[in-house]
């Protein structure tokens, strides 16, 4: 196994190639196991350490072909942190101290926050990446894992004002060998774009879905494809988005608080039924329209 | 064309068939035109009769095959007005004065309006079904039109006190004719459950798309499948959906104050960000799983 520094790899390897650097994954969940799958289906397949605090979840990602669970060498140059956001500044000092020159990178979703709480426990910055593969599904656990969960999608690389340039490289190139376009943003830039684009509308599907719950199975049986569409997000597992919204708390008020302004107006409009009110109406629609047209390819 | 009340074929057609009885669809948009193609592709196709107020729109209609753009027999056996709700009753009145034997069924999303505004313009309900196929896209006009959209789909029949138990059997055929499975609410029943399934989801999908209007460009391309699909219908035509509504405005105002209601809660929770207030945002997140398990088949 080459140490980090060395772009190539030791003599004596039988099939020496850039792309068979090992990787340690850390968490074998939805994320974490997708990003071993992704790695093993290169040619050849990278390394890939699995490790979970619980060894019954990290054995059943090594069962679906996602990597191997032993102890990694020290010298392994990456590490994945694919453990929830509140865990992470623990889980990358554990790592920091195991593999002292390893880069490492996580999967967070609320940037700014992990950064914090991670100098704060001690970690080097310099040694750490932060990042956010903009994807997932509405299941969690490895039997959810797919190797092309990252195709074609935005991987944001988060560098904080200390990391080093080499280990941001090593964030994009783990991005792209997941089939993956890495992009670079600060932490509050990150922590914006995400509140809009998928924390505050996880919030918005929950409550729209959350009227369904006790409604009369007369009305539910009514439901279509829009409704179903909309409230997709809604299955997600509450303890880990609890978390994330925690940590990106204001970005995501700020987001809700615009969202239920805009309904509470529409309601009152509604309710008055007065052709100017309903102008306030027809005109949040269409501004609707333009944000979705945002959305197009 | 026999007559509605004949159950059986005149003796001296040629292929004498239940299933060709003609009908007539006032309104080639989207519905409209989806309707006379699926009941263009039974066999034998079905006569349609296809009117538009813009009669190049109706033409575009029978250039998909969705039928002939030609004056009906006053005897044809049913009419559906696949027109706007607010433009329901005077194309009722028009239908009953031209073919005053046939069922004559729509396609509100609002019926209890339509109900009491067709009895104010003089109409006789006892020819009239209220119809609402729970199907559509976002997109308008004969040119999004398909022959299989409402296949598998609900089809509410909504009677008034009035109605004739064969004009609601018409209606049942037609949606059995087009794919559908009719289902029989009161126009209350049916408004109540669509406020919740449809026209608030409507809103809060076009409230959440409004926060892109103005976003930047470094936000929007963080955007991935669930904020695409919960707002898919944010696309939809403002000035039709207005009018929907409007003529809805009690009920669907009911749900957007209690989705409104829950954003700003969970909005509060977030910014007080205490242990004992983020239990508010898991509750809501946990009742949101509770709401979509309602819709899994």
């Amino acid at each position: 196994m080459s140490p980090p520094e060395s772009p190539s790899p030791p003599p004596r390897s039988p099939l020496p190639t850039v792309n068979a650097h090992p990787v340690v994954v850390v968490g074998t969940g939805l994320i974490g196991t997708s990003i071993a799958l992704a790695l093993r289906r290169r040619n050849p397949p990278t390394p890939v350490f699995l490790v979970d605090r619980d060894p019954a979840v990290a054995r059943r990602a090594a069962a679906l072909g996602a990597g191997t669970v032993a102890p990694a060498p020290a010298a392994t140059p990456l590490v994945v942190l694919a453990v929830p956001p509140a865990a992470v500044p623990a889980a990358l000092l554990a790592a920091q101290r195991r593999h002292p020159r390893a880069a490492c990178t996580d999967v967070s979703s609320a940037q700014a926050d992990t950064q914090a709480r991670a100098k704060q426990a001690g970690c080097d910055l310099r040694r750490f990446v932060g990042g956010h593969p903009m994807a997932g599904r509405e299941v969690s656990g490895p039997q959810g894992a797919r190797a092309d969960l990252f195709d074609g999608k935005t991987w944001v690389l988060v560098p904080s004002p200390e990391t080093a340039p080499e280990v941001v490289e090593q964030g994009s190139r783990l991005a792209r060998q997941c089939g993956a376009r890495p992009v670079r943003r600060t932490a509050q830039e990150h922590d914006a774009a995400v509140a809009l684009v998928s924390h505050a509308p996880q919030v918005v599907a929950s409550a729209m879905a959350a009227r369904l719950a006790d409604a009369d199975a007369a009305e539910v049986e009514l439901a279509g494809a829009g409704v179903r569409d909309l409230t997709r997000v809604a299955a997600s597992d509450p303890g880990l988005w609890t978390d994330i919204l925690q940590a990106n708390a204001g970005p995501v008020a700020d987001v809700l608080d615009a969202v239920a302004g805009d309904l509470s107006r529409a309601s009152a409009a509604l309710r008055r039924a007065g052709s100017a009110d309903i102008d306030a109406v027809a005109d949040l629609l269409r501004r609707g329209n333009a944000g979705r047209r945002r959305l197009l390819p």
